[in-house]
């Protein structure tokens, strides 16, 4: 059975007049952010603000990554109505299921104050990532070239994070997908609805984000059983400790050809040894 | 009556060991984020990721934010316990106030998926921010100045946010609170607790954020009553939307002497016209 889903994209920026600091007007591009309210079963769960790039694959992520569906099998449809700014996600489960699910919630950060739903932390010990999930340093550096090139909305409006998803395959790797959102977690939820979409494994994959690598971004990586995270930010302690209990290699401060490797050094295979700058640079 | 509260700031920071480029082993510090839930009357009401920096300010102002408390007198005590990574709040409200506000939630963002009790943005239209704030440009160039000597732990360990309430004087202003957190979402809700256990009010003052202009930043401004707002960094539609219908001065993009004024320029004196940089530079 397929998902019935809508492909209700919206615009992604907006132009407004601003006056810089010499009291002149300027049009300036800003992200349009907009409210998706998400409902399951006729039930509201949140109300998500977001560009709208992929509203679907954003509302399947973040019933995915809250533990609120189990299996991309148990939705029957997805769909956004812009008029409502609504998603309704319909199931194929009871309704007793998803009060279950609801349970208690957890907020965590990142933000400060992100939602998660049920014990999240707990099952991190039930997760186990690919032990053989490598990342060879012209790998690293084909990535962060490539990233460069997806950014359209921060290099237009700012003010959003970026997401990627890329094969780890030396000169053949490749991003499979990137998503810009206001905020990181939906950016990276809607990757993890694309995964499910798709039917894409994490195992041999990359997750790349321009945010920090707090305990929710490591979290969910795990979640989606991708064993290697590559930041252009840096870390937090939560992010630190429960990478090195998952085995995930976490690399931060990722730019040009400049990085540090917070966890799982042991999966990176420097080839060939980076040129260091010449005295006179 | 006084609140009776513990002073329990936790350090602010840790040193790990990573891997550079080269293959070097580096220490860095990072920011030592770590959990807090928050307890009404033994009720579990949340649980913040947080440096602990100013646990007690943070969990009044979050509470005060979500409007789960209404008035400080309403607060007999807030006692942290990081043997438990806990802070229990006391109040002299009926347990029954307490269900009806924790009432339906709406999740905002910043982050993307920031949290907020009740329905904040339809008491956006009961706000009213005093006419006479306004901001004049040398007063602008010494708070940007004096941020600079607050971010101390962004400096060290990156990763964390950092918020600032300051007095609207001239010459005289000065930065009366600076919180740096993992989210900016708790740097702020700790300025407001600090407001209300120091009985601080916002007409006259000016709050400044590193973090971007998003609507959840826009409304708790605007619960504080501050009518100005710079930021180091954008805007999203929501935060440019929510910030022009109450009246809010935001200025964003402020670095060195740059800034755009998104809405409120009518709030700001230029003064004095400020040197354009010379064509050799």
């Amino acid at each position: 059975m397929t998902v019935r889903l809508t492909q209700a994209s919206a615009p992604l920026m907006r132009s407004i007049a601003v006056r810089d600091e010499f009291g002149a007007e300027r049009e300036v591009a800003i992200p349009a952010e907009r409210a998706l309210t998400v409902f399951v079963d006729k039930r509201e769960i949140v109300t998500l603000m977001t560009l709208g790039g992929a509203p679907e694959a954003l509302a399947i992520g973040y019933l995915r990554n809250q533990r609120l569906v189990e299996r991309l099998e148990d939705i029957a449809a997805v769909q956004v109505d812009w008029e409502t700014d609504s998603v309704a996600v319909t199931t194929t489960r009871s309704a007793d299921d998803l009060d279950e699910r609801m349970g208690r919630r957890t907020v965590t950060t990142g933000c400060g104050q992100g939602t998660m739903f049920g014990d999240l932390l707990e099952e991190i010990d039930r997760v186990s990532l690919p032990a053989e999930g490598r990342l060879d340093e012209a790998t690293l550096h084909g990535l962060l070239d490539a990233v460069r090139h997806h950014e359209t909305i921060y290099k237009q409006a700012g003010a959003v994070h970026g997401c990627a998803l890329a094969t780890n395959a030396g000169d053949t790797s490749a991003i499979l997908m990137f998503v810009e959102d206001v905020g990181r977690h939906n950016a990276i939820d809607t990757i993890a609805g694309w995964m499910w979409l798709h039917g894409v494994d994490g195992a041999d994959k990359i997750f790349y984000t321009t945010g920090r690598l707090t305990s929710e971004m490591v979290i969910k990586s795990a979640q989606m059983g991708v064993p290697i995270v590559v930041s252009r930010s840096g870390i937090t302690q939560m992010g630190y400790e429960l990478a090195r209990q998952l085995g995930l290699a976490l690399f931060g401060r990722a730019t040009n050809r400049h990085f540090l490797c917070y966890t799982g050094f042991e999966r990176f295979e420097a080839q060939p040894e980076p040129a260091r700058p010449a005295a006179k640079e």
